[in-house]
């Protein structure tokens, strides 16, 4: 079950997800997005692909074929790929066994798999798709906690796109910790960057938090400076799509000019992202894919004016160097400086 | 009869102004918006103000409520109040050779006036109005000669919001050395920014620029970032709607950044505009008066969202520093190194 998030704030939608290729759909058109919230969508969406399926061999092979449909859905997000990846290990590791005991791999009639009840590993990789989304929002928790070491009572926070509790299995990421705070009776006064093409700050993360009680006002993405420019902002909170091992982060178009314009005006920039947002094996930002998405979002639904092109990239890159901290769930980082070893470190200890 | 621009590009819309409510109207909802382009409905909607007078006392009385009412429709362009206090000196030295003639100013039944056709007053005013735009026209095409100097055949050029045709008397600031390019055989590929929340660069400079045969393609104004990095970007031509005496340049929000981004990446920034939007009165950006605008700009028709606060001023004003050259129909100007006080003298000089 998928909350519609195309269609928030006018209306809740909710979407009984019945099929890969409904699934798939549903991650192209964004109707569930946000980094996190698409690795527990693989996630669950891994146990999908086979729940109807009664032999152990067509069982591994659809397991496979479904991970490769949503790994393939969007580029950008590495979340995407390390819900697919768990799953598929979890299963690989079950199917191993019956191979282990004598089991011919890919023999749809072999006599030794027909004594397997694959439900049980179904079920099996259900539970491993809870847990994985349990594991996340308890990183949302840990992120919160790091976070609002850095954020002070009272502060004026900034934020773009959204990286909230729509974006994830739990709090959220940047959001996370003035939700956490604002129910430990902090005050905060958040801006909320509109976000276009899609609106996710407009629509998701103003909704998400005024629902919540929190004070919101929404900007149009290039008024961000000027309200940088005025002093207002303490500090600016983003979520990520995936970091790269240098530090550099890919997240919704428009966090680069806005970490620009933070650096001008000397207001510090979090980064907060769970551990799996990390890449350990993508080099820098220049490794990341950017999904190009299409002239609809821009010019709504009557398509492309005739004669007009259209350049709609889905996120873009922030170098390491204008990022303050990244915070995850495992602590407060630095990709620069004098603490660039501990990330080092840090990010070395992700490759397993 | 003004086109309607919030219509475009679904539909033409002519509007048939039949007083200066109708056209102050006309002029907040941004039916015609464009520093140029406001200076010209400013100076016919002086005419308008007393099209229907028959006294002289009131018609020198109906044109200064006019100019107060038109001045204040909207306060960031300084064109609007250039074309109320042109046609009011016109129109006051018009009344004041009555008043020389022995008239009591401010009396409505005194005999000398009863002997003065002021629909010749209002027929010269015309003419003035009409001359005020025929210069604007002439200063678009000087503008576009001056501007092509710096804009080699085949560059690829970013602009912001419409600094067209629509947005003036003739054809345009910042698009106008593209369309009279083009008119020559000279090759531009042009990236136009979104411009939310009205999005005048989506539907109107990508319109304008389709329409003549000119390449344009649309971006989302945060994508701005991404694509300067990527190194195709020549230069930026915008326009403005006041630039201070130091040089500093108050136009649609999204510029500041924009600027900023190009300093970045080593892209020249061309402010083009004509020297009636130099306010030489107003002494730096500090000075100029931003418009801040509602909330259904963001939010569309049904309005804020409960409990959701917006910031939405109209302009920002971008520091002289980070303007490469200032282009009027007088010429290539500097507003910071060497060639400041060349600026600064013709500054000076618009004082009048």
């Amino acid at each position: 079950m998928l909350l519609d998030q195309t269609k928030l704030p006018r209306i809740q939608v909710e979407m009984n997800i019945t099929s890969i290729p409904m699934l798939v759909d549903a991650i192209q058109r964004l109707c569930v997005r946000g980094a996190p919230a698409l690795g527990c969508a693989a996630a669950y969406g891994m146990v999908l692909g086979v729940v109807d399926t009664t032999k152990p061999e067509q069982w591994i092979q659809e397991l496979r074929a479904t991970g490769k449909l949503i790994d393939a859905a969007r580029p950008t997000a590495v979340n995407l790929g390390v819900g697919v990846a768990q799953m598929l290990a979890v299963g690989e590791r079950l199917a191993a066994r019956v191979v282990a005991q004598g089991q011919t791999p890919g023999s749809a009639e072999s006599p030794a798999s027909s004594g397997v009840d694959v439900d049980v590993w179904t079920a099996q990789l259900l539970d491993a798709a809870i847990a994985f989304h349990q594991a996340d929002a308890n990183s949302c928790l840990a992120i919160a906690e790091n976070a609002l070491q850095l954020m002070p009572d009272g502060s004026t926070v900034l934020t773009h796109c959204n990286a909230g509790a729509l974006a994830t299995g739990g709090l959220g990421t940047a959001l996370a910790p003035l939700h956490l705070g604002h129910s430990r009776g902090l005050h905060f006064e958040v801006f909320a960057d509109e976000t276009r093409p899609l609106r996710q700050g407009a629509r998701l993360t103003a909704w998400e938090l005024a629902r919540h009680g929190l004070t919101v006002s929404v900007l149009p993405d290039s008024a961000a400076a000027s309200l940088l420019a005025s002093g207002k902002v303490d500090l600016i909170v983003v979520g990520s799509d995936r970091i790269a091992a240098n530090g550099d982060v890919a997240n919704k178009i428009g966090t680069f000019p806005l970490a620009v314009m933070a650096e001008r005006f000397g207001v510090p920039v979090y980064v907060l992202a769970p551990a799996t947002t990390i890449d350990p094996y993508c080099l820098t930002g220049a490794d990341i894919p950017i999904e190009q998405r299409n002239a609809e979002e821009i010019y709504g639904e009557d398509g492309a004016r005739e004669g007009v092109g259209v350049f709609n990239p889905a996120f873009d890159v922030t170098p390491a160097a204008l990022v303050t901290h990244i915070v995850t769930d495992h602590g407060i980082f630095q990709a620069h400086g004098e603490n660039l070893a501990a990330w080092q470190i840090y990010v070395t200890g992700l490759k397993s």
